[in-house]
């Protein structure tokens, strides 16, 4: 289980979110120890937009907790949308290129959870990439073959079609063979410009995503960071929508082809109904 | 709150007390962070006595379950008498140096405790090590600089009066200007064919320390590593000595000056009479 | 241009040969820079083989120069076939993973060469790796993917058949398309009994591949650490094979379709008339 | 022998001078290697000033050259005053905490030099320090000493002074009971208004320091990092001040005391006679 937070709004030090107390991932991510959730001890990221037209990245093995440097960079760095990801292996290597964020041209993702039997499905997925695309692959992390496949299915064009197609593939991946293995995708994808949270899931629970507005900012988070009334949870099947200047939305993520896809649906209308 | 094991017996591979599943170090250090102990993640190290005449050390600062050079060195290095030490730090920095054991000529140490308001005493406690063996002070930490004192307070010729010596000088140091600083010290000490592991605190309760022997073998351990029922306390203000090819064996240790030594002391009887 | 030393013989400490001064890996990667071969910064790494089934393996991304825990090591691991590799990166990232040696199940294998235009064939070499095998794939390096492309060819069957045919497939994939793309392989292979070691290249000079035979002790190595004059070059499109208790020999790598094959065979047997 | 280039002037990303081909201190890293000046690999570090009232660092143990959030940081990371510093180990341990720059509140502060036999004269170097800044002594090398002890003289108010105070005591230092130890000192030192740069020497040749000017911009270096002409050598034992807003000067560092201070003087005297 990963931690991230999503960041969209006016240009502020990512402190406020990352590092400082309280308030931040680093902290949450060691009260997570002391609770259920575990360590997210594996590494972690930071991905932001600034004047460069690529987006920055600093990702470092050792735990958040520990690291000088993140404490200063968090100080120093602004941005109007950043990404910041605590990590917690599942299986693949402690390494700065199988820690989130990952960075594809102007793209930015991060990723709480998991393609299950990777070591056999690797391949395939990895099938997925583009060949252009391939000498990104730096790392071996189901995450980053998942967004570089993304990226090949025509992210610029349509961000939602392209990952509700990957998706797709996926979920045929998972149920190929009459076996039913888990897939748990709660993602964050942004351009710069735009936000997009994700919360699917095939042959298990998604894993949570919840969001908060204030006039121009929305922050999206695989969990709450405190325990003001005002978190929305996304529902499992749907994306959170922040365009630029724009309100943010919640739209139906359509993946046809999810074993329980219109169980989901069905469940996840009611609770939207809620909201 | 470090955790640490270290044995003494027959000549084995490391893998059975460090990385195997459910009797190891490693394991138990992840099992601590589902409970109330906190996660030990930030660096480890291995101290063993082979043929050359310097004990040898492996240390690191990512956390001991995501190293793979662990994994291996712990099934291919052998020896009769062995450190492991899984470390939480208390406020120095994540380096190589500042991770147990410590080395000095023949002798290994590590410790699970701390030296209270250290910012505060870490020159006076410094200013304990002889000009001869400060270029041996590579680190930063209170544990390296109260071994290199315990070294230089005439180890080799007493290995339990001179830690007994620098015991009571810190117990000074904690009590000076009326104030009562916390000083917790459990530790492991040895030169390749004695093992030492003292528990002593001033001003604050002892961090455990248990035993247990098995013919020739004598493995002491911060805290037990099985629900077994043959662990042995270690009273507080007491030392377990394992000499070479002898039987261990439990003796006070006499720290004069330490506040609450009487109070300890009768406690400790108490204790020790129910073993 | 990475350097390496395999070593077959006595059991002995790998300091003679790694660490210590004047006939050593790490001096003479150190003098390199002084000269004209550029650095070995980019990690390092050892393997070798003891009592457990399974070879060792340390592999640190730090230049072997700087790493405490690599003198210590070399002064306590004792083996009768180890691997010693300092790496610089022709162009994939700085990880643990990238270093050599690799380990699959018993052998071991490190490498000094490339396949050219790397980005653009990796995913042709990747594919000659079979399926069962993939989950080994822990690395993104060229070097890492013909090694287990050589696994899955039948290595514990026929090493040298094994070595030939991958390397028949890799002339193919660099001259498609009317390519002459480089590929350069000096590398040596041991399963704990045998060390096969190769010198081979296509479109381009072959890596030097040096070895001294003294008794049973076997040492191939990349470059001489020492002017002594019983140093033997190995030629191009050869192979040193030292099996187990028996005499080093030198034999032809036979890999029709290399471009060049003919003309390096006939400059190869005027060399090796020399020898 | 370390490399460091001090920044002044307008906002600008850091990437023009520390990681971009041809005008980069990682590229003349690189390049030093093939040459007289051995490698620059034993960590890297950058310092700068932002809005936060403190200034930032990132400092790292890996090879410049191979890290990626480097890269990263040096396009995203804008400021009107920064650091940059490539380390060549001279005896104490490679950790972040060892790597230049180093900060003390608003100051900065890198070296390229020495204080010869360390080992012997540490102790009275960190005496030098006043108790009050003893806990920001978070490594173990003589240039954070240094600066530590010229921070404790009085920085606030005087810089040179400062630095020449401690300077003053240093020569004492490596004079004392008759021996003549070698101290180097080319230094950089900020406020983040205010830039002063250091070359000094006792008992031995003074690192070499330049600098450049153009309007508001001043850039030094301890070696020029292209073979253009306007490069200023700042002669020994002098001092370049480059105040806010104001031209840069060469004024006379006055250390009373050092062995060749006059010889030095009357040389440096000519030398700047020629400028």
């Amino acid at each position: 289980m990963c931690r991230w937070i999503a960041y969209r709004g006016e240009r502020t030090a990512f402190e406020h979110y990352v590092t400082e107390p309280e308030h931040s991932l680093v902290t949450q991510s060691l009260r997570a120890l002391e609770s259920t959730a575990g360590t997210n001890g594996d590494g972690f990221g930071l991905g932001w937009y600034g004047d460069h037209p690529e987006p920055g990245l600093y990702r470092e093995t050792r735990p958040a907790w520990s690291d000088e440097n993140l404490r200063y960079l968090c100080r120093h760095l602004h941005s109007h949308l950043f990404f910041a990801h605590v990590r917690a292996a599942t299986g693949t290597a402690v390494t700065r290129q199988n820690c989130h964020p990952f960075a594809c041209g102007r793209w930015l993702f991060m990723h709480n959870g998991f393609v299950g039997s990777w070591n056999r499905l690797r391949r395939k997925v990895e099938a997925m990439i583009p060949d252009a695309l391939y000498p990104s692959r730096l790392g071996t992390t189901d995450s980053e073959a998942v967004f570089l496949a993304i990226v090949g299915a025509g992210i610029d064009k349509d961000p939602i079609g392209a990952t509700s197609t990957v998706l797709r593939a996926l979920c045929q991946l998972v149920n190929e063979d009459g076996l039913s293995e888990h897939l748990r995708f709660t993602s964050a994808l942004s351009n710069g410009h735009d936000l997009y949270a994700f919360r699917f899931a095939a042959n298990d629970h998604a894993n949570s995503l919840y969001y908060r507005e204030d006039g121009d900012q929305v922050i999206a988070v695989s969990e709450p960071y405190d325990k003001e009334s005002d978190w929305i949870e996304v529902p499992p099947d749907h994306v959170l929508v922040a365009r630029a200047s724009r309100r943010a939305e919640i739209v139906p993520l359509l993946v046809a082809g999810s074993v329980g896809f219109e169980a989901e649906r069905k469940r996840s209308q009611r609770v939207i109904g809620r909201i």
